[in-house]
This record gives C-alpha cells, sequence and structure tokens, in this order.
C-alpha cells in the first residue's frame, strides 16, 4: 500500500486527506518526532507549502504533502494572506500553527472586523485560499516530482463572529450562497465546499501519475 | 486676495500649503467652527479627499483643498493605505485622525513592525501616499472645478523605531536614498521629499486655472 506523509500535527486534516485520497495510508508529523519546524516564511501560501512539502519529503524519504492556507480580504487588499495565523502580532511566531490556542484565533479575527468596521456591505467580500504541495522524492532512476494546487472559497466577512466549529476566522466567514459561516456548519459540509478541501482534491487526481513519474507505483 | 480653506485642524499644514500657494491665503477648519466632521468611508485616497474637500467647499461656498494619506506596505499588498490611523483597531474612531494621540501611533505602528517580523531585509519596501483634491465651487454662470492629485515617497520599513519627528508611522520609515527616518528629519526636509509635500505642489500647479474656470480670478 503507498504511503505518504502530510506535514500537519492535525489530525482532522489527516483523516480528511485519507478520506479523499482513497486507498493511501496517510501519515501526520505525529509519526515522524524528529521531522523540523519549517518556519512559514514566503511571501506566497505555494511558496509555504512548497517548503514544508519538500522538508518534510527530504527528511523521511516519502511522498509528502502540505498545504497552506488564509483568508485574503478584498478591502484589505487580500491580506491577512499568508499572515492570516499571525495578523495581530501579539503572538510573534513564525511557524504559523494554525492548531494552536484560540486566544491568537480570537485576537486575529477581532482585529479584522475592527479593520473593517466602516467598510460597507457589498465590500466585504474575502476569499479563504489554500495552495497543496505534493512532493514525490527521487526513487531509483527516476527524477523527483512536485507539484502545487490552489483551492478557493469565496464569501464575505460578517459583522460579529458566529458558531463554534472550525478554527480561525471561520466564525466570521460566510460562503457565497450560505446563510451559516463556516463555524456553524459540520466538518463534512465545511470539506464539500472549503479550499481545503478543493486544494486536496486537485491534489489527489494529480497524485496517480506523480508516484508513477517518480517510480513510487 | 484669494482666499482658500484647506480642510484641517492642524497648523502644521497650514503653514506648509500657504508657503507652497505663495500669495494665497489659506484658512483651517478652525475658522469654521460649524464645519462638518467627514468621516473617511471611501476605499480610496482619492475618494476621501475629494469627499472632504466636497463637503467643507459646500459648507463654506469657498475653494476647498483636502488630503487624505497614509502608508503602502508591500509585503501588506499596500496596506494599511486608506486604514492607515486606524489598522490597530483599538481606536474605532472613523474619522481617521492623524493627529490623534501617540498611543494611537504607537499601537499602529508596532502592529505593522510585528507583522513584517518574518519578512527579509528587500522585501520591506512601502510608500507613503497622499492624494489631494481641490473643489471650486460654481461661480456666476462657471462651472464646478475639481481636481486630484496623488504624491509618493517610496522607501522601506525598518525593524526599531527611530526619531522624534513627524507622526504615525514616520520612526519606521526609511525614504529611499536615506540614511534617516523620516522622524529622524527636521519637518522642511521631509515636506521637500514628502508625498504630502509632492501633492501639495502639484495641486498648486493647477490651482490658477482652476480658480479662473470657476469665475474666482
Amino acid at each position: 500500500m503507498t504511503r505518504i506523509v502530510l506535514a500537519t500535527r492535525n489530525a482532522g486534516k489527516i483523516v480528511e486527506l485519507e478520506r479523499i485520497l482513497d486507498g493511501i495510508a496517510v501519515a501526520g508529523l505525529a509519526a515522524f518526532p524528529d521531522a523540523p519546524e519549517v518556519p512559514e516564511t514566503e511571501p506566497t501560501f505555494e511558496g509555504n507549502a512548497l517548503l514544508k512539502a519538500r522538508a518534510i519529503a527530504a527528511h523521511t524519504g516519502l511522498p509528502a504533502v502540505a498545504d497552506d492556507s488564509g483568508l485574503c480580504v478584498d478591502a484589505l487588499n487580500g491580506m491577512p494572506g499568508v499572515l492570516s495565523a499571525r495578523w495581530s502580532g501579539r503572538f510573534g511566531d513564525a511557524t504559523g500553527d494554525k492548531d494552536a490556542t484560540g486566544d491568537k484565533d480570537a485576537a486575529n479575527l477581532r482585529l479584522v472586523l475592527d479593520q473593517l468596521a466602516d467598510v460597507r456591505d457589498g465590500l466585504r467580500g474575502a476569499a479563504f485560499v489554500c495552495a497543496a504541495a505534493l512532493v514525490v522524492p527521487a526513487n531509483g532512476d527516476r527524477s523527483a516530482v512536485e507539484h502545487t494546487v490552489e483551492g478557493r472559497m469565496r464569501g464575505a466577512i460578517v459583522r460579529e463572529p458566529r458558531g463554534t466549529g472550525g478554527f480561525g476566522y471561520d466564525p466570521v466567514f460566510l460562503p457565497d450562497g450560505e446563510t451559516r459561516t463556516t463555524a456553524e456548519m459540520a466538518p463534512e459540509e465545511k470539506d464539500a465546499i472549503s479550499h481545503r478541501g478543493k486544494a486536496f482534491r486537485a491534489l489527489a487526481g494529480l497524485l496517480p501519475d506523480a508516484l508513477a513519474a517518480a517510480g513510487r507505483l
């Protein structure tokens, strides 16, 4: 059975990717306690995802998937973007760990709401964006293979947080055509329309060819 | 003698504009205690400057000049931009009063430094941008005249505040080709290269024709 590594310590993400990559075993970073911490220092989601996938593929010798995602607000010219996890700046870590404490999430979310306080309805559009990278290390005489894909979910920023699901900016994000924020949806509902779900499914479509090209199938 | 109104309560700005508009008397809002407070609700500097100049021209019946300016940071996709005066969101006023307390300035500046903490030298470029608007009300059978101009000063964001002059983000802004931040310069030195100085001088060049076209000369 083919085995790949997903560069995350979030069990929910692992289960989600395993469900999408039917028949492929997905290991998380918990299985590789010596895996390097990779700071998200690139100016793009793609750059950060690739940085992480390359580091984990190099460390494990296995095909690696990594993602980087964030909220891009129209009225903030696409920011917080790659700075989504450290937007309020008060926590100052460079690892961009989106699974950390709710205090950080709450401070980031509150800052975005404050920054948009005077922005009219109709100008509050935003997108959740996820870049996912796949790095398959070289095997024998085959070359390494790298792919990046992007998934988007368009919506708008509401004026007050709603819902307790999800994490990060979910309580203030209303997807287009929905009446509930992503924090008010069941996880499977959110996966079906989410930026990360779209990116992972796009990557799943590329995986068989990538594994074959690198001599891993 | 021609008289115009500058939509500000900042005496320093009035003196600066009067020096540039040689031979034209400039009044500030202090001379018009009933002048309306105009919230800066537009998504562009030009929009906000025009909003203010139109309101003051309508209120006073005199030619009016207004400006809106801010810091546009490359790594923040041009933000804080029109939100420069309320970037840290903790003071929540919509008037964008750049002359308010240093606490607000310090909080905004600290947030930008924190957001750029992981941004490498060479990617820390920024510009101070000023839009200035001139609105000359109609006179007799002449039409009203409106002009907007933009002035820019390019530079970079340093890692720690330096200097005590200026206001807002001056202590962290290093103009291209300079070794001092704009907070380390004398006011006249800063005027000579600043975004606001450039915008006011551009507007000064348009003023005689605008006054003549509106039947005010």
